[in-house]
């Protein structure tokens, strides 16, 4: 389980007086990215190397409201794998409170826009 | 089926040179936001009546990317109504072209936080 | 004088229940975007060219808050041009109300990075 | 000087593959917030007891961009207090280089939208 710790900012905020619900996506990709990077992947040179990750579908809910200056958690958890995609656990926590929660499902690709194998060595630390 | 017009920003694009995946989300809530005021009911003013709609639930595919400048149609229709919630099926076209597409689940909910039944009004149009 | 107009919609909302002041900052770029694409001018063929704008300096100032659901009216002129830089007078209004008012400096570059002089198509519609 | 450490996030980018310029005004943003609040500053209590501050001016100087992954500090210092009004210098910063500055002048007002004197904690702190 990876954990990534981030803040509500003001901006994250709407008139409803808490956080506006489209950001929670943000804060589940600050988490991916963290995820990615504490494994040893640097997205900018896979990038550049032709390989790039593209969410293909997101399902989501939305369970209690967080509000500006609160501190959260988002978990991240491999929950499978196929040859050519990657589906994530994701859950955003305030203390034992779960936010909200979903499932992520990354699609690798080429520079060519196809479907790629995952490179070797995240499949490997993924256990895939 | 209710049709919104929206257009790429420059603000909504990202380093991958394509639409931030979670823009989508807000994308389809400009549409719903132009449903709803379409059908005559005025967000604001049942805001202060005390009576709010929260996104509980979206489940979304990201079938392929939209660009800078490109102008999108985003298609929103009821799925079902039950007493307190909403679903729509919704998606984002580019011409002939599917780019997105989602349902979302919306609750109605009273002042006090708790599920709250549709507004008669609304619930009479959509034919809930 | 250039107009553009927008909307303002829930994403743009903060929990004082007005826009966030650093979306007045998009809603100009939106004015801006659509300045060029109605002088002639592809950003994205200027691009691929290596040729880009970006932005040196902005002076602004919040005047009135703009609330969810309003239209809005970006006014762009230009102000002045050197041989490098183009310099943008902004505003957004609600109908006869001046909401917030701009000065935005744009500097051309090429693809090394270093200053270029405006493409001439440019200078010359603009009256460089 | 207050400083604030932040992280770009994807979010933050924009398809020119560097930070969206109107993002820097978030990231200053986060620095007053944190700024205020290690001064013992509850700004939701204070709104609560009818006293908010708005954004009247910014002027900003965009030197150099950032990217994806870069850990940028803000950096905080108040320029001069009047009755009424509270004038930043903000910059940001990565390592030693400076991409970012700007001076920011909020004005303090009551719950009757009228301009209100500073909260007098806070201009004790502030020494104004």
């Amino acid at each position: 389980m990876h954990v990534f710790d981030t803040e509500v900012f003001y901006e994250d905020t709407d008139m409803g007086g808490i956080v506006y619900h489209a950001n929670y996506l943000k804060f589940i990709e600050r988490g991916r990215s963290a995820f990615v990077r504490e494994l040893g992947i640097d997205q900018l040179a896979l990038r550049e190397a032709g390989t790039v990750f593209v969410i293909r579908r997101i399902a989501a809910e939305f369970l209690r409201p967080a509000r500006f200056g609160e501190l959260l958690r988002v978990e991240t958890e491999v929950a499978r794998i196929t040859g050519t995609r990657l589906v994530l656990g994701q859950a955003v926590w305030r203390d034992a409170t779960c936010l909200f929660r979903a499932e992520a499902e990354l699609a690798c690709m080429g520079a060519d826009g196809r479907p790629q194998r995952l490179p070797a060595e995240l499949g490997a630390q993924l256990g895939g």
